[in-house]
């Protein structure tokens, strides 16, 4: 062991924790460049990977990179313990994954206390979450996973009767659902504590098209008190210190493009804010994630069977995803499409019906009249007042119109070269469109598709289904026979 | 793009060249932390990971890491042209690989290319190596890998008529095999341009062996002039630039004690020195990594097809692997144990033996009379004569005597608590107990094995037959019918 000196050096590596160490010093405790040091100050006991100067710090000086000096926080001229680290057993479960050999609950539980330490390198979880890819994961580890990743992050609890939640699993442009679902349930007397993330590779993700209302980046505390008061709320999931090692795994899944830790990392995220009740959004169809009915079922069942393990009673809706919902992509124009559809200043059939759908799905769960509650609450104004409450708890302005909302003040306009019907809208290509336009970080950039509005080549009837089915626990399909054994 | 001015910041990661921008200018730039940018001086060109910072570096300077300060050879105040790195279109080939799908050799040439050049991030790195691991390599792949790894690293080229290698897969404590053959076959005419590795996780490594006699750090060109003078070389692989991506593959399967890489890492450096004829020495048996005589069989077939492919005539020797080889484990005990057995002073029937047998296959190869002329070099001294030539070229004292070479001094007789004979040695037992000595980083430290000296249970008859059997390139088992079709 050695106490050296904090010399703060400023340097941002993402959440990398550096540690500048003198060539003398990181002979002294015995470790070479990018090995691994334990520091301790005080209580505070943070890995961190050694790299090695000569002349950046002198001897008995530790220059530290900006992630330690966060968290642990500390200034300049702090005096830390340091120590060479040990090395992590869980290294041994990670191997024992890439041989293809299942996981126990406990091997997971270690993997992920190890990766939200700090104490496993870039390599080493990359390794992990690449044979996971590889070789897929049983039931009985997603479980495991999930229970690790809730167990190594905060809790939330609310003292309410019904704590319901939604989730989405993405692909369809345009879906701004969870806008209009909180208010609803939560105006029919349900608590929903809402999480959601931003945009990765969509236009927009639900955190930024409800950040144009309101604040959405809270702490769990300031997250607690608004659902506390108005039974629900619309926040970033990413500062609340849910399932942590969640957002490790997702800094190595998404340059690869892989996403093998999908059921844990949803599960562990509602199973965090306590939720009982959860509808599964599953977009289905050409341009989404899973383009047949068959295939959106069997993850359906995956979904349910895996809620159930954790204590959650989910139920899943298959729904139409092969075109934009409503007439606008873009994080402020959405927000204002949602706000015009709860104020009922706006007929938007597809929006409105897909929200009505899941709303009414998650009443009847816990054993309400759902439709005919959902349909109260618009037509009452309730939802509408709900949404405005919880904008004002967030830290929004609750009296803001539509028209209030600004969007980009640059448009160009595109028409078709020809005269027809609109077969199909490509959702990745609309997306790509959206993004060149600046969204998501540019709020007021995006797509209003008008033909959407004129023309109804696509729906029959008077107004959009969107629902295909919804999946319950009980077997789609029951087997009428028994096999000879 | 921007132009920067450099400022060396003394600080080391290992080989990652990372640059550290003020958040401005990175801004400017449209890159993010953990994002790439390329690094122009006049004609070199670089890519660097970007770190960022408010206070290390100020607008219009960046920092650079050790890495980038040598390879590109700048110091501060030089200016570099910046601009965001494009996208590695290798990356689309290893999630190609990740998806189980087999790689052309294109695709493999543009992933070590980008590999070399620094263009690939660890994660990228490791998912490529893990998704190797995972999913195997056909033969076409690994003789693929083998050629794009040649190809983006040094060739040398040797105006001989009988360029010849050995290669050993390890595994054996004592092994000093090389020391041997090297000089014996140079002795006898052949060129032998002998590159080696340094011990990652065993006792002693044939370039820490060797470097106990001689300088061993050679570059590519004095390598060049010793083996043009001499015939042969016993150099470090390590400073030469010989497929330059195999070191950084092997930065990343080490820790994970992963190495799907191994047959393109062994054929691509015997090719890149221009060998013609190998011997490929693959010890077997309990205690060594191929644990019976039929793994060792299939190992050699394709270690011969490969190199066949690659333009090599191999072939293989399997052989005793269970005990350690002679009766010294330990860089500088063993370098000693060679130049007494190289000098007739002593005898040390299994070294010797493996020696004999391996340099006589090379002989044979070549068509020429291998027992024999083996025989006459070691007993003219011109054996040992060739040995001293390589070490006086090398930069060494030819002159060195057994006695002039030291040895740890401190010492530890440890004698058995029973009478009886020693009817098995454990490897790796001993490796560890000479690791935990300090070997190999002490030079001088190791285990000497008496009772190998005495007590000759496992070795019936005069000599230690160390050769289970030689494989070549037609079929050991040939199949006498035809297959109805």
């Amino acid at each position: 062991m050695v106490k050296l000196k904090v010399k703060v050096l400023g340097i941002e590596a993402g959440d990398k924790p550096i540690a500048v160490l003198h060539e003398e010093d990181a002979a002294d405790l015995g470790v070479s460049v990018l090995g691994r040091v334990t520091l301790k100050d005080g209580g505070a006991e943070m890995t961190a990977v050694v790299n090695i100067t000569r002349s950046a710090v002198q001897k008995g000086t530790i220059g530290v990179f900006e992630r330690i000096a966060t968290v642990m926080n500390i200034t300049n001229g702090a005096e830390l313990d340091v120590n060479p680290a040990q090395y992590p057993t869980s290294v041994n479960y990670i191997r024992s994954k890439m041989r293809n050999r299942p996981l126990a609950y406990e091997e997971c539980l270690e993997i992920v206390k190890d990766t939200v330490a700090g104490r496993l390198s870039e390599i080493e979880l990359t390794a992990f979450v690449t044979a996971l890819n590889s070789f897929g994961m049983s039931m009985e580890e997603s479980v495991s996973m999930a229970r690790a990743m809730v167990e190594t992050g905060r809790k939330l609890e609310f003292n309410a009767p019904y704590v319901v939640d939604k989730h989405s699993i993405g692909g369809v442009p345009g879906d701004k659902t969870t806008l209009l679902v909180v208010p609803i349930v939560a105006a029919c007397g349900l608590t929903i504590p809402k999480t959601s993330s931003r945009s990765i590779t969509s236009a927009a993700g639900t955190a930024d098209r409800a950040e144009v209302l309101m604040p959405v980046t809270l702490s769990a505390d300031e997250m607690k008190a608004v659902v506390n008061k108005t039974g629900g709320c619309i926040v970033w999931g990413g500062a609340l210190e849910l399932a942590p090692a969640d957002d490790i795994f997702i800094r190595i899944e998404h340059p690869l493009s892989i996403d093998p830790l999908m059921m844990p990392s949803i599960m562990s995220k509602k199973k965090a804010v306590g939720s009982e009740y959860l509808i599964i959004d599953i977009p289905c169809g050409r341009g989404t994630k899973l383009k047949t009915i068959g295939d959106a079922d069997l993850l359906a069942k995956d979904m349910i069977e895996m809620a159930g393990r954790l204590g959650i009673k989910a139920e899943c809706a298959i729904t139409y995803g092969e075109q934009p919902i409503g007439h606008t992509i873009g994080p402020a124009l959405e927000a204002r499409e949602a706000l015009e559809i709860i104020m009922r200043k706006r007929a938007v059939p597809d929006a409105l019906d897909k929200a009505k759908h899941i709303a009414s799905m998650l009443l009847n769960m816990v054993g309400k009249d759902g439709p005919k509650l959902v349909e109260d609450a618009l037509k009452s104004g309730k939802a509408e007042e709900k949404l405005r409450q919880i904008i004002f708890e967030q830290g929004g302005d609750h009296e803001v119109q539509p028209s209030d909302i600004e969007i980009g003040k640059y448009g160009l306009d595109i028409h078709a070269d020809r005269k027809g019907v609109v077969l199909w809208a490509n959702n990745q290509a609309l997306a790509s469109v959206a993004r060149a336009a600046g969204s998501p970080s540019d709020k007021g950039a995006g797509i209003y598709l008008y033909v959407l509005d004129q023309d109804e080549a696509m729906a029959i009837g008077d107004r959009m289904e969107m629902l295909v089915h919804a999946v319950r626990e009980n077997p789609l399909y029951k087997k009428s026979f028994i096999l000879e054994r």
